[in-house]
């Protein structure tokens, strides 16, 4: 079995850097421990690495099958949701009231992350299915609940998340699926609408497929004000309790460059108008228990894109420790023997880059699963400011590890050579699947909108001024404690002064001029947004890191870490520079151009 | 048949840009005409439109065969093969003298764009047939021209470059193919040994391969030095005339991410010791003549680069043009119509970037043939200085297109969303065929070392003073008579100066330290000196697109020209502030620390 994550890191980033000991101190969390965390992980890297890892490769050259209406796929899956079920992965993050684990969200995190680096296509369904059991669970009525919950949990039914329409893909407020009443208790109604790529929106795995869906209730509001959220099954109980189809129909599926082990379908619902939908909590509030499920998805996202990465990661390092090409550029003996490639500077600052986004990434991820713990578990007066951190942070950690996945990959790749662009080896396939994660789930330009035009103004900046003072302090530890590391702290320093100046700068614009003015270059702001967080995560890993080396604790690992970090000072932080020199800039070329000319 | 390139760019830069009119008028290149030279490129699009477009898909799904040791690929591919034979482009740039067209560089550079935008993976046989008859035109026997070359250049024979090794793949001194005398003229040889990821190494749509392959002649000395260049075909003539096999056995085909409907095999000489050679030129000196075609494949690598990214830049300009989502983001009514998405800023940013890469590359790419006619046909006294400046830009032009493009067909994927991810357009395959051509005719890696190791240092920086005045030439030009460009005549200026200092810098340390100190971030100075040159390549442009617009000339082509360049000064050209940052650092973390701290 290769290598494709790194335990040694997942144990590192829990206990010394988020101190999982002091939130399993917590009232909901307290019937865990680090021993019991252990264990759980080991639990998960032995089912990644029988049940997932071996079929990563064979999913990938065999997708499922579409014929005659009908979704095939590989008949690993079933037998790896059955498990997920037993092993209670997909309740993870439930309450034991309802039979669930209880277990805070960065240590599901971490499994997640495992079941993504094994096999990323596979870890996506009971990844959806636990999203869509949560949102019954939390706003769904106790029928809803008592016969939807459990076969979700238990992975016999699969759950899925129905929102994009051939009209309406990142402009929600145009769904045109329409609900309309059956009954006088609101709960039940018609549908009728078409839905497009739908990840594992039909498949012969399970028994029954579950879609939480947005619809449109005839006479609600136009936009996104109007839309309510159904529970809409494949197969649906009658009165009487008969299973019967609920006109659900798969119209076709999708091929896909990569991330193929998933179907991802068109469906076309109530054709024959015997399309039964179940209202979760009240109309023309969908959207906001969606949100619930798509935060959730999104840092989801970023997880799989960083757990991709990592497998890339490991792929590149094992080949170029082993793989012996040329010599050191001094050495002018031809007959000297050839030097492994690990050796050379620039496979060097390729496997550094990959560490350093993959790494930097996933400790992102694992803050921002620690604000939603607290926010969940934490003191009253504290979970706010947790989940409005959460909230600024979360377009950051769904776009800053798929977007420079994409490049982590692409070096490992590289690291290869033509080896990389062949079959022999997985990494081709990981630049593949990478290629999805900033687009499913809202592009990248979605999420820039989302940061500067929402989360960054919102409340008048509180969860900016949250997320600088985290950062502050963290760059004031350095300074007091770890004094080896105040050069690092003072750049980040720099770097978080300059990201508040041009804040400051936009958020001016947004007052004195139109929307698309302050917006325009959303994109790039999300992009320095994210190089600054994840500077500040390598400087939060390097304390622990420098602490040991101090204390003689130090180790390769440690090491390791102390080198990456200063790798991301050197090579990656200098890129905000160019960041800013363009969103200082004046030029307004992007809104004053007909569009004609563009040829 | 769905746009691919503009054929209004191409005139513009043959005409507008390079001045091909009075090129036409040096002695070699005079039996042309712009006339004749538009009629060949409107026959190049014909040729690209019916027989190669077409296909570009299928061939994709329809991998070449790899059974019973021989390798069939798509019947077009003979078809295609016979065409530009007939249509003299596989010996576009030959001489007269042995049929070719002898047509300028420049010209055959503008077709071959065409046919990699219409079938990269088709476009490659002729292009490595034509490398192949040249170099056996130039420094191969009288017998041997007259053996081989018609045959290349009328499509009935395939030529290719046999060179990487199992264990010489970057490293080609450490190639161990040995050639062994079978004769007293030192002509025919018996070749021995391995040769792995040979383009069209072998296939069924020719009645014979033929091989320009290094090996190493027994007793040569080791290293480059000692490699000697030698024909060696799949099929061979007896002394009297008779065709047998010539012990050339193909052991396998690699499966590739894309770039599939050229086969890339694994070839193995003389496992009978029946193979025979025949040397090229003079023994040890085989680098030398291999590094012509090398360099000629360099800068075709750049031209396949941009010409697919054109194809991408054209799809999802078009998709951006018809798909409608989403509404301004000052418009609060709902019910308003959707605008298409073009009306984006952050799809026009997107738009913008693969047309700056795109269109800046084909224009440094083209300067690269200028300056190879120039070398070839102009004046004596200064062709010394155009064979260096092309030598200093082949890494450059190679990698510049090669590294961008991966980011530029990522943007086009990203355009259409979920649909580019999806096989239903052509998008996604155009992102996994560009991703070869960073690793194909040297790696970036080995391009950054050629450029700051080799071309900047040689001649005491005779080529780079002589790229700095060529770019200064341009920036004088605009500050004297197109005043309305000045400001980015300016910024260039800037950038230059930057580069300058940091090449001095550089070059210190070549001078004081060891050289693997000099070369730790040579990738990154590429970077650096690719984003520079095709910044100066934009101002080049935009000269006669500003003049036009001051003479009431101006029109929509003209315009979109003068905004891509003020994308480019405006998003790209700051990009060279992070590097440069970089390059000033002191730390030398990448050559300070031990493998094994890499983790």
């Amino acid at each position: 079995m290769s290598e494709y994550y790194s335990r040694r890191n997942l144990d590192f980033l829990l206990k010394e850097v988020f101190d999982l000991e002091s939130l399993l101190k917590l009232d909901i969390y307290k019937k865990h421990d680090l021993d019991g965390v252990k264990l759980m992980l080991d639990t998960a890297g032995q089912l990644a690495d029988t049940e997932m890892r071996p079929f990563n490769e064979e999913m990938d050259r065999n997708d499922p099958k579409f014929e005659e209406g009908k979704v095939k796929v590989h008949p690993q899956i079933r037998k790896l949701l059955k498990k997920f079920g037993e092993g209670g992965w997909i309740s993870a993050n439930a309450s034991e009231e309802v039979g669930g684990q209880q277990l805070p969200i960065i240590v599901s995190s971490c499994a997640q992350f495992i079941f993504g680096a094994a096999n990323y296509s596979a870890s996506v369904y009971p990844f959806l299915t636990a999203g869509a059991a949560r949102l019954i669970e939390e706003h769904g009525s106790e029928q809803l609940k008592s016969t939807y919950v459990p076969k979700l949990y238990n992975g016999s039914w699969q759950g899925t998340m129905a929102m994009t329409e051939p009209d309406a893909g990142s402009s929600l407020s145009d769904v045109r699926t329409t609900a309309e009443p059956l009954d006088d208790h609101g709960t039940v109604y018609s549908i009728q609408g078409q839905k497009i790529f739908i990840s594992a929106g039909d498949h012969d795995a399970v028994g029954n497929v579950v879609h939480l869906m947005l619809a449109r209730i005839k006479g609600s509001p136009e936009g996104t004000k109007g839309l309510s959220l159904f529970v809409v099954p494949q197969k649906r109980f009658t009165e009487d309790d008969q299973v019967v189809m609920n006109d659900v129909t798969t119209t076709g599926m999708y091929h896909k460059m990569g991330y193929k082990a998933a179907p991802i379908v068109h469906l076309s619902f109530g054709e024959k108008k015997r399309c039964f939908g179940y209202l979760i909590g009240k109309p023309n509030e969908g959207l906001s228990y969606m949100f619930q499920m798509m935060n959730e998805a999104r840092i989801g996202v970023g997880l799989s894109a960083a757990s991709i990465g990592s497998a890339a990661y490991y792929g590149s390092l094992n080949y170029a420790k082993e793989r012996p090409q040329g010599r050191r550029p001094d050495e002018k003996d031809p007959n000297a023997p050839q030097i492994n490639i690990i050796e050379h500077a620039d496979v060097r600052r390729m496997l550094f880059f990959q560490k350093s986004v993959v790494e930097g990434s996933l400790s992102l991820l694992l803050q921002c699963a620690h604000y939603a713990d607290m926010a969940k578990a934490g003191k009253e007066e504290i979970k706010e400011i947790y989940r409005l951190t959460l909230d600024l942070l979360t377009p950051v950690a769904k776009s800053y590890p798929s977007e420079m996945g994409i490049l982590s990959t692409s070096a490992a790749i590289q690291i290869l050579g033509g080896a990389g662009y062949c079959k022999d080896f997985p990494i081709e396939q990981y630049f593949r699947e990478m290629r999805i994660h900033t687009i499913h789930e809202g592009t990248t330009g979605i999420h820039g909108i989302d940061l500067l035009g929402r989360k960054i103004i919102m409340g008048g900046g509180i969860a900016f001024r949250a997320f600088t003072e985290e950062v502050s302090k963290t760059i004031k530890k350095v300074k007091l404690e770890v004094i080896e590391l105040s050069k690092y702290g003072e750049k980040l320093n720099d770097a978080l002064f300059r990201l508040q100046n041009i804040t400051m700068k936009l958020s001016t614009i947004a007052m004195k001029e139109k929307k698309e003015v302050f917006l325009m270059d959303a994109t790039l702001y999300l992009e320095l947004f994210g190089v600054v967080a994840i500077g500040w995560q390598w400087l939060l890993q390097a304390i622990p890191c420098q602490i040991a080396v101090n204390e003689n604790r130090g180790d390769e690992f440690y090491n390791s870490k102390l080198h990456t970090m200063r790798y991301y000072f050197e090579y990656e932080l200098p890129k905000t520079e160019a960041i800013i020199a363009r969103l200082n800039s004046s030029d307004r070329l992007l809104l004053e151009i007909d569009s004609k000319e563009i040829l």
